[in-house]
């Protein structure tokens, strides 16, 4: 009667202990000021070229001459149409029909194995979002762990002796904002057009990117356009994690089993799925104009400062890390060798700070940890410096 | 590689071929003002109520101190809650996490397949909501259609040598405006309850339900809590379709295979789903207030009042129908033995009125139609006149 495979799921309970342990010590000692460097939601409000648009289009729903009932479930041409100007800007062309609106990376990331088959082997990066694992649990899909460590920078490569069907990327990545240069792509772009494999690549952080030198999408990566499927959102480029928008491209030279999947996903979008409220795309198509982006880079400014701060006092200490540039996420060696949780207490502890344990994002985490740079600054740069006074108390090596 | 059940979904044309024709009738024809009654859309525009609401959410988003990240993926408590008293006005008692917000009841009608097993066998009635037969093929699942005709007024009852372990339930019925009375749905209920089947039950047009002896809720029938997950939407209640919100319920108390649905359904939506925008989550609570249902309440007494129009019409005509009353939708038998397609060229090229062809929604809607109430008062009785008109001219039973 149920599908079994959901038995197979793990509970994760990373949150909720933080959550717990966070709650203990506030509650223990109410006068400190703990400061959350763990969130992977952002701070900052909607850029107002957004709220405009947003505020013009309710208008719209409540008369009667320009109020709108169904649109098209891939999303209205005017919002399709400018998400492939922007990706114009990279010098990615696309079809408007290749992009497909959604209501965030996450549904459309699960929601893509609808369309292919269950009996593939999936590869899947470790650490990762533990959202990629969890929906090929849910499909009994069978699941390859490639290794990220810090040998590889948590960057892993393709092994040849390993075939898969799929294979998720995410660049800049989550949790360890380590980004794939070109010819690293390249070479997941090779070996999935030579096993005929599909990579998932998951864009999120792409606004990120400011370094000309790093592909900010896969399709930047000749021949990508025969094997990726790439998602993308708008809740970390423009503040949209409660306002939900996001796209995904599947692009028409896209083909397996003789069967172009973008036909597959417009299918069971058009079958499983509405579309975007109006009003939201309406938002969305604002990010895009030029003072959106002008508006958006402000606050992507913003929070690459803090990576900067955070990164800058990491290095000054010596602790081996990944990210803080061209990523808001910033993923560190546990100094003198203490395990994550080991490492998450002695911050909550000693400097009020909570970050977010790396074992929480697969057995390769352990030992790590994430600071995340979407706090505000003068938070950011304290957390920091009583990190820096913790640390060197406690490990003569920072002396 | 692909799923390869895809490959058994049938494309439909019904619209696309329906659109042809009027857009060659209207080329050839462009002094003649084509009136169409074909439409699902809800044509009249969200009410004062809502618009302020979601005015004052999109505020609060450009605003620091106001602005929201994510929100829980199965809605923000408001809601739930606002949902929830609803629900008590029908005299069900719902708890809070029984109720899932969702951007739709066509999203989860499709997403809640994912929880049950592929192996079990499905019960659609025929003609039905296209979405359902859809969703199966794609999940290769074996359906069993369930016929409804005339002869049982499209309201067809179990069959007790028939097992499934899914049923779908619509009611008030898209597309034949039939409501299913107390006691043809506590045969239902008993029937799955005997067979330990998971009854989904579509209330998408449970506010059109007028008469206070038809059940708007699966949940008003004794027993039902222990085999049924109703699905509903704002698109109708509200004039939501492009506004997107809907709300699934899972009961604690259903529960199958030791599991409970709801703890399965919420891991789904944690784990493929982020939830609905904040905005429009404060545009839905503002439906359930006292003055948004008051003036949602006029929207509906106008498409019912339309409905009524075109009932009275056909009945005056001694056409057989089902719907009219406590639904937007009118089903009829063609007269004179004509097919779908054949009533609708007449229709369309004698009076200048656009229909749905009932062939369009399964085998059994052959020779049957579907006219809609949600145009509008003018156009609806001026289509109706003229209906009237060419019948009376073409038959000779109706002088």
């Amino acid at each position: 009667m149920i599908n079994k495979n959901y038995l197979n799921l793990k509970d994760s309970y990373l949150f909720s202990i933080i959550s717990k342990k966070v709650g203990k010590y506030t509650a223990e000692n109410p006068d400190n000021n703990v400061i959350r460097l763990g969130i992977g939601d952002v701070t900052l409000p909607l850029v107002p070229a957004v709220t405009d648009a947003m505020h013009r289009a309710v208008s719209e729903m409540g008369a009667a001459d320009t109020f709108r009932g169904y649109g098209e479930e891939q999303g209205y041409a005017f919002l399709r149409q400018a998400v492939a100007g922007y990706y114009g800007k990279k010098g990615v062309t696309l079809r408007e029909d290749e992009v497909f609106i959604s209501d965030g990376a996450k549904s459309d990331l699960g929601n893509i194995l609808d369309i292919l088959s269950p009996d593939g082997a999936v590869l899947i990066p470790d650490p990762v979002y533990p959202v990629y694992v969890d929906t090929n649990i849910m499909a009994g899909r069978r699941i390859i762990y490639m290794d990220g460590n810090a040998d590889n920078a948590f960057l892993p490569l393709p092994d040849k002796n390993i075939k898969a069907d799929i294979i998720y990327l995410c660049s800049p990545n989550n949790p360890t904002g380590a980004v794939y240069s070109e010819a690293q792509l390249k070479l997941w772009v090779d070996y999935a057009l030579e096993n005929l494999a599909v990579i998932l690549f998951d864009a999120a952080y792409e606004i990120f990117v400011r370094d000309k030198h790093l592909p900010s999408s896969i399709y930047q990566i000749d021949g990508a356009k025969e094997c990726a499927i790439e998602f993308c959102s708008l809740s970390k480029t423009a503040g949209f994690t409660g306002t939900r928008c996001g796209y995904t491209v599947v692009p028409h030279a896209l083909i397996r089993d003789e069967t172009p999947l973008n036909r597959l996903w417009l299918r069971r979008q058009t079958t499983k799925f509405n579309g975007v409220p109006y009003i939201i795309q309406r938002g969305a198509e604002a990010v895009f104009s030029d003072a959106g982006l002008k508006q958006v880079k402000r606050n992507i400014d913003y929070y690459l400062e803090n990576a900067r701060v955070i990164s800058d006092a990491l290095a000054g200490l010596d602790i081996w890390m990944t990210g803080g540039s061209n990523s808001p996420y910033i993923w560190l060696k546990c100094p003198g060798g203490l395990s994550s949780w080991e490492f998450f207490d002695l911050l909550l502890e000693n400097a009020n700070v909570v970050g977010t344990p790396g074992a929480g994002f697969g057995s390769n985490g352990e030992g790590f940890f994430r600071l995340s740079a979407f706090g505000g600054r003068e938070d950011t740069t304290e957390a920091m410096r009583r990190i820096g006074e913790v640390l060197i108390a406690i490990f003569a090596d920072y002396d």
